[in-house]
């Protein structure tokens, strides 16, 4: 009966759910204008072309009547890009927005395909500012939703770019390496670093582990490379956890957290709570966005909540 | 340029139109879980069955991996027709919810085919009381939105469907019947009184113009026919007129509105404002929504607010 069942991975919320995620939202929403990010809307429906120059399996698709491909929006981060581009929308300007997003799962035990995100957009400030600022306005997000507890695991986009450039890797060999990583899989590491042994070979196969207590990780990855960009990306999060870690409580490092979305171009970071598996938050700085829609590099810091992995956090407390 | 345009009908809010929009509701979503109306949030895509027998020219559809036809949702109150009759939820119940909706239409100079809607649906409680809740919320939810000035219109789903039923049209008739009306094209309804002659000729040719002043237009309606269940449901509406009109105001009778989604059954009622030429609100009774999927009938009642026409009438003002 199709009439009476729900596509893959799509949900009726009721009651204390439907409830609090309203909530959540709202309240995230009312603080984020109420420390003066613009609110914008962006529409459910973009061409393709915004999200990636190749059609991805993990996105909704369809066809307008003109033929034209459409995307149900995976994210919101790209649409501002092309906000900025096309518009005449003065920079610098900072932006808040709430919405749904939709991302391809096949079946699978509860998999939710559209989700709830706040999030906000810093463009055109000095980059050092605007990180700080995302990051005390994600905590704030996190805190006026009521969140019991969370840890911000900080990054840098440059560690795996510099390796993936100077070793002149293709998207496939990239992807693989990434796989490796996150697989913790030290054979395969081992072997990519004897066919294509570089400077960065111990770094490669000790990047699984460089996660942890933010000083330990530091030092040791230090120790590992002596490549010029990746000790400047290091002392570059070394001096934003430095400064940051006295009001977040808890911070770690994860130096093999790779970017969510490919646009990243500076320190990134997540958050994640006990009950949650995947990151509460995505953000992070990608000046490189821009350059996409045709627009000139402009500095760009933003983030991104789930609001449904916000609610599995905080609903047993309340 | 496909990847800075945005497809047909979609719009980006920017500044005070994304801040209002949000604002209006927000205070709209919250008001009505304050009145006790449960919150609840069904998903953007539904199986394309929710919402007619057939495939319409007015949605947008997209194929699943598994090939079943989906829609972006036109409308929730049918997705609640489908949650009552495919979920465990105990009725009586109040249900409030906002949202997106599409519907799609070609190039037209500022369509808008993405809207934001907010509404309640009321579910199995005696219809009279239900009908009278339904009013009074949506004028507080116009109120708290702050529309300077609106107007209520009321009319009764069963003037046309008795006329349809007696004369037993065909679908196609009751189209053509239906334009004559909404164009008050005189000549082709004096030629549908003369192929098809019946107790309801004057009544039909008179319909055009049955809008206005409740007194004189139910008192002229009476005068037209003697049929008992149109009889029946003008009493109907003067019964209620009389007794909400001291609080709204603005009451008109327009007894050529007809159904905007086609389960309605019973009273319906439809909210105009000066600046804003579509009604901001529709709503009325739809007793026959859950038999559509397979539950018993069941008294329900409701009314969606479009937030995008209740913004063109406040903006100004603000």
């Amino acid at each position: 009966m199709k009439k009476t069942s729900l596509p893959v991975g799509m949900h009726d919320k009721l009651f204390k759910r439907a409830r609090v995620t309203y909530q959540i939202e709202r309240d995230i929403s009312d603080l984020l204008m109420d420390q003066g990010f613009n609110r914008i809307e962006t529409p459910t429906l973009e061409h393709f072309e915004v999200f990636g120059d190749e059609i991805s399996e993990g996105h909704y698709h369809l066809f307008d009547k003109k033929g034209a491909l459409l995307s149900l929006r995976p994210d919101m981060t790209s649409q501002v890009g092309r906000l900025i581009a096309s518009t005449q929308v003065e920079t610098p300007i900072k932006f808040s927005y709430s919405g749904k997003v939709f991302n391809y799962h096949e079946e699978m035990r509860g998999l939710i395909n559209e989700h709830t995100q706040a999030g906000i957009e810093i463009i055109g400030f000095p980059a050092e500012k605007a990180l700080r600022e995302a990051i005390y306005s994600a905590k704030q997000a996190l805190d006026v939703a009521q969140v019991p507890s969370y840890r911000f695991e900080f990054s840098h986009a440059l560690l795996l770019q510099t390796i993936v450039t100077e070793l002149d890797l293709s998207h496939e060999e990239k992807k693989r390496l990434e796989t490796d990583i996150i697989d913790k899989n030290i054979t395969k590491l081992r072997e990519f670093t004897k066919k294509k042994p570089s400077e960065f070979d111990a770094l490669i196969r000790r990047l699984p582990y460089l996660f942890g207590e933010s000083g330990d990780v530091l030092a040791e990855a230090r120790q590992l490379t002596d490549n010029e960009s990746i000790l400047s990306a290091l002392d570059e999060v070394e001096s934003l956890i430095e400064e940051v870690k006295p009001s977040l409580l808890q911070v770690n490092v994860d130096l093999a957290q790779f970017p969510s979305m490919p646009y990243y171009t500076g320190l990134m970071f997540k958050v994640f709570g006990e009950k949650v598996p995947d990151a509460f938050v995505s953000g992070g700085r990608y000046d490189k966005l821009f350059q996409r829609f045709g627009a000139s590099e402009l500095t760009a810091v933003g983030w991104a909540v789930d609001i449904d992995s916000v609610y599995q956090a905080v609903h047993d407390s309340l």
